[in-house]
């Protein structure tokens, strides 16, 4: 006879990227029973970032390498780790039932969601060849790997203008590229900006190619949006500020989310539905970095076992 | 000619654990001229812990190692560090004015304040000798080491109460000695705690003395304040909450702490005082891990720069 499998836990964690993985480890460490559900393999993004310079304890690490050793951690207090997408998250009373696309149902008596956000992408040739070598979605992340360098920014809204800012104190020169006529970041954002010498705004344009030689990106080509004419401009960088949208469709229902669908958590990880709690990108927050996700996942995995404990 | 000594920064740090570290790494991967000031080596609380389970990223870590990486990765972008107790931090027009106990006076645009906590000691003999090998401040932090084990819990607040508790979670029994004849913690915990068949409470009870073979906590000694009998007890760790006090004594003109004395910060860890920041164990939250420290500092860094950036 078949093992069965496990179906019901204390804590379901939902995605295994860094938040996740340290709300699995606390609550395991509690002795709670948890386990993470991830749409794919452990790591969320960074399984797409090359390097990472920036998450403390660690000089220079590769995205994999560190996803790698985050999962050891995670695991080793007993945390469980399934494949599956959440498809539904149902309410029975205290309980919360999630249904994911492998037809399995786990039920949980707390929920951490934490299943991140997405960059929009422009899907453009040479985009996703490029990424991680010279294509990049994150300024904070990346900017210091291109010190005196030439860079584009492609955007027109407050973050694409406010990332380019933060560029400019790293970079040589950075371009920023606008498909409209105009910009759309708020008028003070944009008055700072046309003071800051080392910005420049190119309009009506946009990018229909990222080009590289064999290891890095050299440039892009572009396409003027009024007069059709065509162009290509060099650069050692292309960051790409073209929305960021966090995944949060499984939960619309729960009146969890803001307007803009990122899940609104007090200061300790809790939502509106007690009992779930929210960790990293996927959050209303002020910066998304591994580093605050690993912040956000241990306080998130504290406050499951307190709230486990009030209920008894 | 000697060199002279700068004197002039965009931030100073004060205070090189975990959270100013991050802080102090985010600021000067911006390009920021950051100095980090600590009254010791840098790593903070870090160097009294022997192993560290729960910082995402390492399996296990000693206290120590981790305090070394840190600051290698932290300085790797041109951040300075010094040695120095801050006495008092003035405000100046825009600028903070800050003087140590060596002598030496800072000028900052900026200020993080990372200087930490100190739990308050029994100061009772065994206690420092045995820290980090079965005496420990921090249940959630070493609970885990002690599964199946038999505990003893020091204090009759909130804390030894409430993290008595979660201890009973990972250990097979946990006693509390309470100094007097009743809790302080609240009502409600209380009566939470009485109906917890592994936590006993034993009244009007002081430590002497902490006892131990050659490598672990073996037991303490007791007196009882009222009949002044003395007494002894087997254990196998000593969890002592009697207190912890943040670092705060030079900011107190600010008007920036709460009446407790920790620092009161909104969620981008900036104080009541333009300019001035705070991260990690010295903020008024609601967990002291590594892993907050670090994500508090991530925010503190990159607001910093934002900071700076809006008074140009």
């Amino acid at each position: 006879m078949a093992e069965e499998k496990k179906t019901n836990y204390d804590v379901v964690v939902i995605g295994a990227g860094p938040g996740g993985m340290t709300a699995a480890m606390y609550a395991s460490r509690a002795n709670l029973s948890v386990l993470m559900l991830d749409r794919g393999i452990y790591g969320g993004n960074l399984n797409n970032t090359a390097e990472i310079e920036n998450y403390t304890g660690f000089k220079s690490v590769k995205g994999p390498d560190l996803a790698q050793q985050m999962y050891e951690g995670a695991t080793q207090f007993g945390a469980d780790y399934a494949y599956g997408t959440v498809e539904k998250v149902e309410l029975v009373g205290d309980e919360k039932h999630l249904t994911t696309d492998m037809g399995d149902t786990f039920v949980a008596k707390a929920v951490v969601i934490a299943t991140g956000s997405d960059q929009r992408k422009l899907a453009v040739p040479g985009e996703a060849e490029f990424s991680g070598r010279g294509v990049s979605y994150c300024a904070v992340c990346d900017g210091a790997f291109f010190k005196g360098k030439n860079l584009i920014v492609v955007g027109g809204g407050d973050s694409a203008v406010e990332e380019g800012g933060y560029l400019t104190q790293l970079a040589n020169k950075v371009t920023v590229l606008v498909r409209r006529d105009k910009l759309r970041a708020q008028p003070i954002e944009q008055e700072k900006a046309f003071k800051n010498p080392k910005l420049e705004f190119v309009y009506n344009t946009s990018v229909t190619e990222i080009v590289g030689d064999d290891t890095k990106v050299t440039g892009v080509k572009t396409v003027n949006n009024v007069t059709g004419e065509t162009g290509e401009m060099a650069a050692d960088g292309v960051f790409i500020y073209v929305g960021n949208v966090p995944m949060t469709a499984p939960f619309k229902g729960l009146g969890i989310l803001d307007d803009k669908g990122w899940v609104k958590t007090d200061d300790k990880m809790a939502t509106a539905v007690p009992g779930i709690f929210a960790v990293g990108d996927v959050r209303d927050t002020v910066l998304r970095q591994v580093a605050t996700a690993v912040g956000d996942g241990a306080i998130a995995g504290q406050q499951v076992y307190k709230y486990l404990d009030s209920q008894k």
